[in-house]
């Protein structure tokens, strides 16, 4: 089978390669072929990619989009538009109005949203008419994304992925060292708004032990940490981007007295191009880069949606009733039973209260947004601002909207 | 029939007197009797009643709570669980972390709510035992209370009531020269955070009209008002607390510039007994005390309640589909058909998502509140005041939470 | 305004202008226009409307759909697709295998829903573009025909009714002694398939009187009553249908023992087009004929929907929250609120579960039916059948399908 | 571990040590200990299973139904209240009415769940208090029983199983010579009323396949077979009893046309049982008893709710969103995730209309019938009887349910 990967010239990308190497020997890959619209740094990776790889598979460039998913099965998603530069404006301008500048939450997730809808848009209608292949999208704001596509685009073989899951699971897999499949979670949530409320190591309820380690630290996000009381109220294992919620002044105090994350990737990644170019290993400057287990998470659930064993792989897809007391059409990131092609969420019970209280407003924001997008409507993109809990005040907003607008002009437009 | 007045003490009692006197004709009422547990208060309240009243209906003073609603048909709950002073502790500590204080909203409304759950719960358990009134509730938080009772406590026949939507219908109605029934709204929130989308005069659509017009200023509410961009933006009538949700900085600002509204009322209070202590006519500093229409609102719910004519009007009770895209379970403030001594929601269609993202999120907050209180534990509470919109951040919470509860140790324990 | 009536030849008609003459002081009527595809019958029937009409507002004969609709504020669809001729294919074909026979319910319902799908959808559709009138539905079977339109054609101004529930107003009304508005009832279920839980007269609950008094006997169906115990079982008044479904070997037999009920209309109908000739007042024979009330119930339906006054009409809808335990979209016969060009279902709590058995049952039939003729599908069309509580066996479905479409073939063809 | 059999005396059991025996290996069983009160047969039977298990694991009489599920962590009902005499009523009762006569199907059903009930609910909060063990139930109706535990005993740890659906899994298998677990199905219904919409073998969608194969053929079910145009309009392959429904008049012949299945089986039982006193192997006659599977069935699902392995399993239990368009509390035969104690349904998309007809109406009846024992009332009884497809016309209902209820006197009393 062919695996396209769209945004091949990412620095991630041997990473990703090295995940596909290692199930090569579960499924049948016959080529891997990468599009990338920043041609040069896609040669560069796509080099040394074939370094690694030897013959294990064929590694192709297509000329086009099209090219890339004609006769793909698998699409990987994992490009960013506007590239570090467009992220650099969605950290650095809300902090011009006092918000929290992030990539992916708050003010900063919703420029680059409206900055990745467009190219979601075309891409997923390409590859509806030329192989309806299954996508699985990286590409951020992934699981805003993933609203998008299986809610408004109505696409259905598009799952969204993030490391932060598999993250929960080898730090607990660590703390009672274990394989990664031994650990089982209730898990539930939006992608980078996620909750564990019950854990389960070689089907033992161990929640109460790990609350009571709780040096639950993932790598990829600052090492503030929530007081001990914290979790001992909330009774829930959060997602690390729950801090700009929850703590907002020191985070956005933190924020400012570094340099911009973006910024510090842009050198990473300098000198990370400067090494592949040679390279015939990964070189150790990429566990910098964040992004830890992003090629596991990739390569397992592509192995795991080819076979037919039946695997747990946590991902963002519609709930469908796994949690109870959320509508059926929300895209959640949730365990699903993986198995011949189809990701099926598995029921969870009722989801905590102060996990939806977080989970149902910024569903709704992601919403608005979307339509602001479809609708290319200012009107809703302000609406859409003030809904976010990490937004601005209304004295603010059009302003900011303004300013997030003009520095996106290329991208999108609205009136 | 017998109405019952709890909180009988208040200041507003005459202006409720003069509604009941109103309707008077339409419907049976033989005595009116009242309690509260500041009987000095009481007393001069109710001699001025009595001047009012003449001899219209029967005018009584009870010993004892269960005095009062035995036999009762319509118990009003209008007390105010530690009075004016609890009011203003509610008001000043949040601003000490530099969070609103307010009444009814965020934190304000967070102890406010600790402290009246206790005493609901009591009331509401000898109302089940001793008559089955049906309670109209003024009590704030109003809303919050009858999600309690509700969902919580599961009495049935309770009715939340404010005086916010009577005044929306008002100014519309002001607006287009008509009578308060020639207006029909879609309306749908929380208590203090409810929405109009659609406005009707005498069978039509006039919801563009309004918001041309748009000087709808609600009385009551502070005169800082949203920009015209805001409603073109989000293309609905707002509740006047939603300023402290989208202009929380300027709302802070100006609360901290003022005397404690709770002070200022004080002083009105004082004055108004002094006046009550003669008066033979409502003074005219009962306007300056907010609760506008208060007494149209409670008089006519009562009067449709007992007559057959089927009248809308907007109260705070179960969902049931009145909003399709919300849980049926929620307690709303809505239009209900009333009737025979029952308030029927009318289905409405979809909620707005931009009113959905505040409606979810506070209701997830009441309902943490609720469990707080029910378990006495220390660990919800905190974790409620955290899922709050205007809630603390992690740094401040605890801090926050344990000086609330020493300030209102008499009222509630929570360990 | 200008209200259509579709099939204008029916002997009908005289009764809905003789409601639309009583409405016409409180709104204001400025002509009816009639449609018929029997141009002949209808003239006979224009020429009588004229005589009673005299110059209260015009009376029109249209050329064609079109130009009746167009300019139309209300169109009231009365037409019988296929005539008496159709019915009494109808009535007589199950009869042959065994089954009830009967106009609306069970198989004969299944040939006239086909034979009036494709009338119903060509009329909606140029109804859509020319005026996008309110539609209100008599034509049979008319709760199915809501279903199709409201949720399949997706047109929201349709509203279903029945002289049913009007009836048994009407005979409660009668049992106290009251007018029809002081009746309100917790009403639900499908068309020709509904209950009545509740009973409040004067705001009342007389539910108990009613069972204790259980004369209900409406007109227009057979006599044949439920024994006592039935009633004290189940605890619900019920359709006269549910007869057919609940004493199905009597009814057959009562049937097969009569004349069709078609044949007997024919004969009523060729006496009352002979009366209709010269008749300058509604003939008495008309009342044999059944749909008791029709007149009234559609003709107060426009006042209502006209005016502001808010009342309650039981019709067709969709459920919206009405019935708590059953899904929004499922079209039901409910309570709704009047006003102003909308009707609103008012929430009722849950339904009965020996109701939703039915209910359940009959709306899978219903869709699946409708999914048959969208599809022209024979195969989903024996599903529908199968799928019908009564309907026919596996040995006998295909044949009587056949037997049916080729009854039929004039009006519906399936693959 | 310990696991309990209650119904020790069955002639299954021999089987289901068997299967125990086989998982022995997998999973630590230390003791099963039996429970019946028919000591005699029990006797027999266990004293064969000693011969059966030699030491693999201790093999224990239980003094008491509380000695037997102390301490156990599985407790599996294979018990049949009123044996097969009771049986006997079941299928005899209903013939004499015109009406299918059948063990869990109908009104045979009824009685059998009148039967259960009492000793279920008796057993089930004997369990809750002494060892909250995980009860795996075949006492029929199976799914009726858990619809009952689950929603109004409120007991989580309860799984209703059948043999019919590894039977469905076993077909197909042996259809594409593949292993149980390469088979994966589309599945729902109620316990005796399910439907396969797809069908899976290893990763391939065979549904087409399956259905031009059509030979499915269950064992332990008439012969009688759906025509071929059945299944090509239904698509859907259907549980075998729905032939009761469907093919109503062709089945009653049928059973009347032979002697009664309870009376076979006891001929069968009283060969197998002189077989069991001296027997060292099961005897051959024990396949010509039905149940085929049913340890296999029971045995994998104690296995795999042990382990943590993650395995489906077909079973009854709460739907919760495992299809979309059927409430969340309705107890469904689904597919479920099952690991480390748990069995958590899976999401399997829209149900079809066709299926949720019979679905629903089944499940309304179900649930009357159980407020009909928890009330103890006879008037529902009656509402139960006459919500069910196969129940009994208006003039044969009260008579038929005398009769039952006189043939069942010692089991339960309605008044």
């Amino acid at each position: 089978m062919r695996i396209a990967v769209i945004g091949g010239g990412s620095s991630y990308t041997p990473e990703l390669i090295k995940g596909l190497l290692d199930i090569s020997g579960d499924v049948q890959i016959d080529e891997v072929i990468f599009y990338d619209i920043n041609e040069e740094k896609q040669k560069i990776v796509v080099d040394f990619v074939r370094r690694l790889v030897k013959d294990r598979f064929r590694v192709l460039i297509a000329e086009s989009f099209k090219d890339a998913v004609m006769d793909a099965k698998y699409v990987i998603f994992q490009f960013r538009p506007g590239g570090l530069k467009g992220r650099e404006k969605d950290e650095g301008i809300p902090l011009k109005y006092g918000l929290i500048g992030q990539e992916t939450t708050g003010v900063g997730g919703f420029s680059a949203a409206l900055r990745a809808f467009p190219v979601v848009e075309e891409y997923v209608e390409t590859v509806r008419k030329v192989s309806n292949a299954t996508i699985i999208n990286f590409t951020n704001p992934s699981g805003h994304i993933t609203e998008f596509v299986r809610n408004y685009l109505d696409y259905e073989k598009f799952i969204g992925l993030c490391n932060v899951p598999i993250n929960f699971i080898r730090e607990i897999s660590e703390m009672f060292s274990v394989n990664l499949e031994d650990v089982f979670l209730k898990y539930y949530g939006l992608n980078h708004l996620s909750f564990v409320e019950r854990v389960f190591v070689k089907g033992q309820d161990v929640t109460e032990k790990v609350f009571e380690n709780l040096k639950l630290k993932l790598s990829n996000i600052p090492d503030e940490d929530f007081p001990e009381w914290f979790y001992d109220s909330v009774r829930l294992l959060v997602n690390p981007y729950l801090r700009y919620y929850l703590m907002e002044k020191k985070m956005f105090k933190k924020i400012t007295s570094h340099e911009l994350r973006s910024r510090e990737v842009m050198k990473i990644e300098e000198q990370l191009f400067e090494k592949y170019r040679t390279a015939t290993e990964i070189p150790e400057e990429l566990s910098k880069r964040g992004g830890s287990m992003y090629s596991t998470a990739a390569a397992h659930l592509i192995r795991d949606l080819e076979k037919d064993e039946g695997k747990i792989h946590i991902v963002n897809t519609r709930n469908n009733g796994s949690i109870e007391n959320l509508p059926n059409d929300y895209v959640l990131e949730i365990p699903c039973y993986v198995r011949s092609g189809r990701a099926l969420s598995i029921s969870q019970g009722k989801g905590d209260l102060f996990a939806l209280s977080f989970i149902h407003a910024v569903k709704m924001y992601e919403r608005l947004t979307i339509e602001a997008y479809l609708k290319r409507s200012k009107k809703l993109a302000l609406k859409a601002l003030l809904s976010h809990p990490l937004g601005p005040d209304v004295e603010d907003a059009k302003d900011l909207l303004e300013e997030i607008l003009k520095a996106n002009s290329e991208h999108v437009k609205l009136v």
